[in-house]
């Protein structure tokens, strides 16, 4: 299983909007963020309906079915078609695969995580995320530079303000990116993409636009990249399974500072300062 | 039922992280939101785990309860315990509700709105969401005063960066706040409040944080109110929906400035420039 999919819809289209700046307005054409509706069905059971940016959407596919566990090998995937117009895409796996709607979506807390008792509160996250052990750094211009990459690539991005984009790196810059309305599809479609293209994970970093909440720092995990960096702000909960994945979790990148959340060893050693 | 629960979590923690400014480092405590797992079950059956900030529990499940149509009326709610260290929610109807494991999260394409094929697409939003037919308007220094004065009464979301933020206003004002880590929480808890205190939704406004996707205009339709405005960017099918349900949808509500998406007639009159 190994074809692409080369047609995508439009990720934008131009609206009339009316622009106020303070009292005044005009009328003028804008560039709006496509926000499309697929359905997976996995050998003909509904799993569930993805809201996203139509673009890449077998990597979103496969990054999904990775992510939620149902796939662990892409040799177990044995066909899939997305009918565009309907909106659905058909996946055929050639093993039995453990996907349970009893179990999805469904709590689950292990004993995996002893600092945290509400680590892993999803079934399927425990099976999926696993302990990094890479021992990859990054300067601290290294992390500036990867987040201002990443921004530069994303026109949708630029052009909407509205989806988030991600970016699958390593310390020499930026290997592909990937952009969506939702937070998970961006890093799902990464996702997707590496394990389609057989990309290996040793030595790479994951750049996010937005902020770091556990489902993202899960994801990160499950992908198995050791550092994430984001632009925005992280939860507490996203702190506690970083520390516990051993994932190198930065975040409010911006202006040319940045906050170490976990194993800042990851970081090569800056100049320190006085506490304040 | 009429029974606040009064305790809170914590809705932050201090934590000890590791700041670079250029290739300086620090290491100083520092406030994170709090990210906390609410599963919530309804006449002893499980329906979901909501990932939350844990304050306002009752307003986050009553608002989710009727954001989703399990109940239609507060008189339906008999009871409700919220155990806080097992992140469980307990509620009991007087009556049998519409609740279906087999509906819920399942795609629907109605043809209620003809105008976008993807509308309508999860089942629950097709008996929840309804056309507004109020007809509040604001001035355009309403817009961006409402907009200030929402981020200016969120403390948490100064302090981490890391919440949304929704309030419920008319125009003369901030009516009441909530913040979350999930950008439909604050909204459900909104909702959840305005239905606890049977607030009237005639003349209201809902302003929120982050950006206007499909979920949150029809969050917005469910609540009742007439005009959203949003910090940050909308989707086309968020922008389809508003012009269906008769909502006005407004983007981009900063620095002085806003754009207005759909039925910009509930917006006074502003000084009209030549079109660029």
């Amino acid at each position: 299983m190994n074809r692409p999919f080369t047609r995508d819809l439009p990720v934008s289209t131009k609206r009339t909007i009316v622009r106020y700046t303070g009292e005044s307005k005009v009328e003028l054409e804008d560039a709006i963020a496509t926000e499309y509706a697929l359905t997976i069905f996995v050998n003909d059971q509904e799993m569930a309906t993805v809201v996203c940016t139509p673009e890449h959407l077998d990597d979103l596919v496969i990054g999904f079915l990775f992510s939620e566990g149902v796939i662990r090998d892409i040799r177990q995937l044995e066909d899939m078609t997305v009918n565009l117009h309907a909106g659905k895409a058909r996946v055929k796996t050639s093993t039995t695969v453990n996907f349970n709607q009893a179990f999805y979506n469904k709590r689950y807390i292990g004993s995996c995580c002893g600092k945290s008792r509400q680590s892993f509160y999803f079934y399927n996250d425990v099976h999926t995320a696993k302990r990094v052990e890479d021992k990859t750094q990054l300067s601290p211009l290294d992390v500036l530079t990867l987040v201002n990459h990443m921004e530069d690539s994303a026109n949708l991005f630029q052009e909407t303000g509205g989806v988030h984009v991600a970016s699958l790196c390593d310390s020499d810059g930026i290997i592909e990116t990937r952009m969506d309305i939702g937070r998970h599809n961006a890093l799902d479609k990464l996702y997707g993409h590496a394990v389609r293209a057989g990309v290996s994970l040793d030595g790479k970093v994951i750049t996010f636009s937005g902020r770091l909440s556990s489902e993202v720092v899960l994801k990160v995990g499950k992908i198995g990249a050791a550092i994430v960096l984001a632009k925005s702000a992280p939860t507490s909960l996203a702190i506690d399974i970083a520390d516990e994945l051993n994932i190198t979790a930065i975040g409010f990148v911006r202006n040319g500072s940045f906050n170490v959340y976990t194993h800042p060893w990851r970081v090569i050693d800056g100049r320190a300062e006085e506490s304040q």
